[in-house]
């Protein structure tokens, strides 16, 4: 099988994590911060491993900034409800996945309001005006996604960041799409809140995302409950990562995403980009000799574009190709990728799109092969 | 090592549950119900296996009444917010862990009150009165324990279940440390939520929890994203199980999960439990003799009693006895166990306790060095 759905989850995951998951199975069986017995204090030790690595690999202030979450959606939904009041009032994206939307869509419910501002791919300064222009007197925290999950554009998200700023108004980014494939600077770029996914980019296994934030303490909580710290009190802990971690981690998730960190940092960020984009802008020339396959955006190039490529067949349902190229042994995704906004954008919200995105162990032999039976299909 | 902090979590876990995991990582590796290629259906099986293991294991409706979540903690969450509004009233007991009291203790900011029951060891009839006794006319949910992670208490949830349902309450059980150990009838007991840690009795990962309810489709989120399902849609889906799971799910946890819940069906629930408390009620008589030990309970025996055993050593911390029986090579907690209401109780909230609880794979053996590792402290 060819594996093209790294946008969804990477696969293969590095031996080095399957590793780290076992041992952590094995090792580190204990449950971590709980007691003081040795495999207890062992097991804490592997996750503040983790914790310190996140908080080099994103330039946050000190391991304490890292709480670890289900996933990126479980970390946005904590910025989301931690900070907003009604009426206070977010901009965003015309982009952004349903891990955005679909909170903000509640929030909305008890008078929280919302501005997706439009995004035009390759011209980030008329980006960066439409950011402006929604700011309101009321904005309380501008959200966006780093790169889209459907088109592979890129923000100017440190622009954005600095825009902010210049009003006082925080950002939360959605690292989603991006953490491990772009360097992201916490410190340099000025970003206060970073939602993360760790079963992407960073290659550590499903059910680990991560919240890197030095504001934690000033989050209001969703969820609360025992945290090993402060056990007496019937208060959530105001301290960071603890309040933001209720309950008992995922260890072996945990471990592996620290064996994941580790890979990319072996690799080099640089260098996994420029292999993956290598490859999808390949593909994106291949697909666009073919006047049956409808491209969306303009050539995904550095530093405007993520290795993420949607395209259709004519007017096929994107699941109809998708289930093709499955036949095929090729295995991408198709639908709307819980992104329906980012689909009104560009108007592909009917047919939705047939999604390509490579790994590091993704190669131009695939990409070949990928062009020869999107071409079968016609 | 010999772990007998099987309370917090299971060690070791079953060889099935390790070998899941890893088949997870490499067979599954997809991102279940996001796609339409082969190995996302596969993952989306081996999902709803675990799903559907999880209904018969619960005797629940169907597998759509079981959402998988990171912990018990965020189960419980799910329930406490989704169902209660300001000026609603909770019944809960006076043996609860925070994972139940700073939800509580939250909700009461925004103005739900709670009143905890008292709960007499041994006396189910007292306990059912004083749990009657605490109901109002604004009560609208009761929420309990099915036993003490603290003293191995039993409640009697099924006529507290019952009770609730003559005034139409719905009931919601914090089965943490019982499932695995007791049998629990979703339909026969009449609970309305079940809330459930994986990685306990169930021999699953750390990092699995379930809810498992019929009612999920009424109750309110606090978390929405990204389900693969009704993708066009900015709101949430109604629909259970995806209403509950938002963003990308602990694949390889949910695989282990499945596999120690087959663990436990092979080994039989009733085998586990006298193994168990066979072990706990001879370290009960044993340490009963040393006229050192504190004992705060009467003798644990069926039906009033999971195995988990609390006690002290004279006036010393129990940290301090934890650390001692760590230097001789036995695993226990010690301290509050995120429950300072239980302690509360019993009057033992500034010394804490030690606490033992056995597994599945602990022996007689085992007890008996612990017995004479507690000797050897005085």
């Amino acid at each position: 099988m060819i594996y093209l759905d790294n946008a969804a989850t990477t696969y293969p995951k590095p031996v080095s994590v399957q590793n780290a998951v076992q041992v952590a199975l094995n090792k580190y069986g204990a449950n971590p911060g709980r007691a003081g017995h040795a495999m207890s204090l062992a097991a804490a030790e592997e996750i503040y491993r983790c914790r310190t690595a996140a908080a080099n690999f994103f330039k946050a202030p000190g391991p304490e900034c890292v709480a670890f979450t289900l996933n990126c959606t479980h970390a946005m939904n904590y910025v989301l409800k931690g900070l907003l009041k009604p009426g206070d009032h977010v901009v965003t994206s015309c982009l952004e996945h349903n891990a955005v939307m679909r909170p903000l869509q509640k929030l909305s419910e008890s008078g929280v309001t919302f501005t997706a501002a439009q995004v035009f791919p390759g011209d980030n300064d008329a980006t960066l005006d439409a950011f402006r222009n929604a700011i309101q007197e009321n904005t309380k925290l501008i959200v966006c996604m780093h790169a889209s999950n459907v088109w592979g554009i890129r923000l100017p998200v440190d622009r954005i960041a600095a825009l902010g700023h210049l009003y006082n108004i925080p950002i939360a980014v959605d690292c989603a799409q991006s953490a491990g494939v772009l360097t992201i600077d916490m410190a340099e770029s000025g970003f206060d809140y970073l939602c993360v996914a760790g079963h992407k980019g960073l290659y550590g296994p499903m059910g680990t995302g991560m919240l890197v934030t030095p504001n934690g303490s000033n989050l209001d909580t969703i969820i609360e409950g025992g945290t090993g710290t402060s056990s007496f009190s019937m208060e959530q802990p105001q301290t960071m990562p603890d309040r933001m971690e209720s309950g008992t981690q995922n260890m072996p998730g945990i471990a592996g995403l620290r064996a994941g960190m580790e890979f990319v940092n072996q690799k080099g960020i640089q260098t996994i980009y420029h292999h993956e984009m290598g490859l999808i802008n390949y593909l994106y020339k291949k697909l666009s000799e073919n006047k049956n396959v409808k491209l969306y955006t303009q050539e995904p190039k550095w530093p405007y574009f993520v290795p993420v490529l949607s395209f259709n067949v004519n007017d096929l349902p994107s699941e109809t190709v998708s289930q093709k190229l499955n036949a095929a042994g090729i295995a991408v995704r198709a639908g709307l990728h819980c992104a329906p906004a980012a689909h009104e954008c560009l108007g592909t919200l009917k047919q939705g799109t047939v999604r390509v995105c490579p790994s590091v162990f993704s190669t131009m032999n695939e990409m070949n092969a990928l062009v020869s039976a999107v071409q079968k299909i016609i």
